[in-house]
């Protein structure tokens, strides 16, 4: 029986790994390197060694709602991108409200983890810890979570860029980038289109003189501010879009998806267009990025063939001279926790695999055997190899509402909708219709929480609340988009309902992969 | 006849009347006030007293296609959103193109303007300068042409906002705004969201601690990247639309346009729904602002009622405290010439008003009587006075293309759809369907330009020549939108082509308005 586990990371994953910990009846210990809380989201103006930065302006591309930890919504009145200042606020919030501060040892820095001499019996691990003093410490542990997140290391490809060594201005990663302080006026050259990558080319193009943007590749484009100006997430990421993308084929999705971007704006005119379908790879997010092509101040290249002196030539034979600064792009991976890298909250993710991994080690759900699970790993491996693009740093590539269904299915609280369709109509048209929250894995079994039914139904008021800071005349509510929609939960509910209860639902969860022991 | 002819001021409508002048055989000169041309688009690190100022990022929200002097294409590869400094190298070219510069005096004011004593015989006018030396000089001119612009002296209201004298930080106005250096970490209140004001707000919000744009009547605010991705004046400034809109009640034109808008953001949702309708005002263009407001970085707020010490109340009762910083805005406008504002590039229709006034002063083209002309303004100050919500310092506000359309045919430039239909069908489907861009006011009549149908049939050509920066595979053509679009075409030309004809075309222009004798 587990009673004792160490957690290894105060970020998101490690606060939510505590707190079902806590919860399950376990008493955790988590080590924390630095000297607070929020891993990636614990902002310095110094980029800090082996360990995870963000830039001054970072703001989330994930909705507040869908980001919300499954008990503790995030406050109505904060605005639905979050600047990280705010995102560390409300994870301040929970650990407060959790009491979960007392059970992290910070600047203690996790050096070893092993399997103690006697592990085949007891099962147990040995943690070396170093405090910030030099001193090392042994523990002895029934468990081990680790939330040690994926960006501590910036991955700088250098020898993928002949000549690099000859390149006269100044180049970084985008890891150390904090600012657009040093571009002022300068000839940049961005090589990658990632979050980050785009990020950076349209935050400096404000103020460099100009500024390529380079990609291999090419990118499908999202925009966060989505139709009728909902958060994106929000407006897709529901129960109802997850049916019907499971119901049609993969190129009917690809067809919708890029038709509808292209009606944005046309991903060939802007010399964006992939080569990769739509659902091929995770879509850049950037609502800036289309008017800065268009206004010129970003300029789309092709990957970089060669660097020269202060030139940067690239694949199509174009070059650019008297190149100031150059930013190299780390792989580009919305993942912070595990290996997990879907479209959707990694903090909702790792609050899902916290709930289970904690019920597996007390005990209340049970592992397959190792030869199920190393053949559901092998299978789901081929899977995402089949659909995504994938490569030797790409996190495990998953399907948000499979994934987090397939894991609340293991554990018990995943929301039933032939149930809800039959008890309580009301909660059955929010969960299918509504975005994808956290909160909907709270309706019932283990873990119950009784704010579950009204965080669901409050969602929206927490979307338009903090837009609400000048009075108009009220809104009248729209008839006939009611009795469309209507007649469409009439007509869909049924097809959803045999549709989901139908469905094998013993998938082996992807999540078994990260089981391997790992040492920090 | 006119022979000597006083153009005041350099900027762009400068330039294109000493073009007109002298393609119409007159000798202009040119007195500047600075020592470059360009006005407005002149940047200085420091405002200068007295004259238009712009700040470090400004980009024109007009594209480059529909700012085009009617006979000299901005250059294809250029973007279709120029930053200011681009502007300013277009205008270079056309004074040196057409031989310009020679005909201006730099540095040198002028101080007054008179009728000559025997300006009831001669028409003359005394025209007094002053060099930066100080020295007077006296000049004597056939014909006056005032192009000083509108920007030159800040409107501060001080007097609107009752205890800005308390005020414990810092205000200034938009016209000193250079760039966001001075907000870093502050809290920044911008009243009035006019284009200046959200731009500063937006881009303030990357650097302030909090931005608050207050408005008093909110704003419809449109994207310059749209449908498709194309500039929005080039999918919709077209002479179809133009048609279109002059067949529909504006009840629905409204209600098409508010529709549109908010399904792109729901203007109620968002804070900015305005009392007036689409039509009745200059809509905002801003592409940053949805996701600003929707990431809380700009809060929008009502009036303000009044100022205390750091705080600034709201007239909803909602206060900011600990305010460091207030940006006051001038009136919102776009025109920089004359006193036209319409939703249309202010180069072109200074262009047209050149070429229509020099053709009045060699006597090409006859004004009505006086009696005529006063009758007409007051008749368009009414339809103006319907329409759009005015106000001393509005200046007057027409329709692009009904204005356009009304000068070209008062010296005989205007393009017949009927002719066209008949002689060249593929230009007669390029001018009805195509942006109504000033080549095709150099079809025929005075002023002919050999390049005009060359320039009207690449113009998507120059539209797409600077997206081209990342090679693709081609594109192939769409054949059921080519066949819905000959359907349409066919459907609509004949109506058009009625419409056009029948209807009456000897309003006066407005312009008339702007002949009053003004002194610099």
């Amino acid at each position: 029986m587990v009673h004792r586990v160490a957690v290894i990371g105060a970020g998101p994953s490690g606060l939510t790994s505590m707190k079902a910990c806590l919860e399950e009846g376990m008493m955790p210990t988590c080590f924390e390197s630095s000297d607070d809380i929020g891993g990636l989201w614990r902002f310095k103006e110094v980029s800090e060694p082996n360990r995870a930065n963000i830039y001054r302006s970072l703001t989330i591309n994930i909705s507040k709602e869908m980001m919300s930890f499954s008990d503790f919504p995030v406050q109505a009145d904060y605005p639905n991108y979050m600047h990280h200042s705010k995102i560390q606020n409300y994870f301040r919030m929970y650990a407060e409200h959790f009491k979960l501060l007392k059970h992290i040892r910070f600047q203690t820095l996790v050096k070893n983890v092993n399997q103690t001499p006697d592990f085949s019996r007891t099962g147990q691990w040995e943690v070396v810890t170093e405090n910030k003093d030099g001193k090392e410490e042994r523990h002895v542990f029934d468990a081990v979570i680790c939330c040690s997140g994926h960006y501590s290391y910036p991955n700088l490809p250098l020898k993928e860029f002949p000549g690099i060594e000859t390149f006269e201005g100044e180049y970084f990663h985008t890891w150390d980038y904090k600012g657009p302080e040093d571009m002022v006026g300068k000839k940049v050259v961005v090589i990658g289109i990632g979050n980050s990558g785009s990020d950076i080319a349209v935050e400096s193009s404000r103020v460099a003189e100009q500024v390529y943007l380079s990609t291999r590749r090419g990118a499908w484009v999202i925009r966060q501010v989505s139709d009728n100006g909902l958060p994106v997430d929000i407006k897709y990421l529901t129960r109802f879009v997850h049916i019907l993308s499971q119901l049609l084929p993969i190129r009917v999705l690809n067809w919708l998806c890029e038709t509808k971007l292209n009606a944005m704006y046309d991903h060939t005119m802007y010399a964006l267009k992939p080569k990769h379908r739509f659902f091929n790879q995770i879509p850049v997010i950037n609502d800036d990025l289309p008017l800065k092509i268009l206004s010129g101040s970003v300029i789309i290249k092709p990957n970089v063939k060669e660097i020269c002196g202060s030139s940067v030539v690239f694949e199509d034979g174009s070059t650019v001279e008297n190149v100031d600064t150059i930013v190299l792009q780390q792989h580009p991976t919305l993942a912070v926790v595990g290996f997990i890298h879907a479209f959707g909250a990694i903090m909702t993710q790792a609050e899902m695999q916290a709930r289970w991994v904690s019920r597996v080690f007390n005990g209340q759900v049970k592992l397959p055997s190792n030869q199920a699970m190393i053949k559901s790993v092998d299978k789901d491996t081929k899977d995402i190899e089949k659909n995504y693009i994938v490569s030797r740093l790409t996190p495990l590539h998953v399907d948000f509402v499979t994934y987090m269904d397939d894991l609340a299915g293991e554990i018990g609280v995943r929301p039933s909708l032939l149930w809800l369709f039959f008890t309580d109509y009301q909660m059955f048209k929010m969960v299918l219709w509504g975005p994808v929250t956290s909160y909907q894995y709270r309706l019932k079994g283990p873990g119950k929480w009784d704010g579950a039914r009204r965080a669901i139904s409050t969602t929206l008021n927490r979307v338009y609340q903090p837009l609400k800071t000048r009075q108009l005349e009220t809104k009248e509510a729209s008839v006939a988009g009611s009795l469309f929609k209507l007649s469409l939960t009439l007509m869909a509910g049924g097809a959803a309902v045999y549709y989901i209860h139908v469905r094998n639902p013993t998938t082996i969860p992807t999540l078994l992969a990260n089981l391997r022991p790992q040492t920090a």
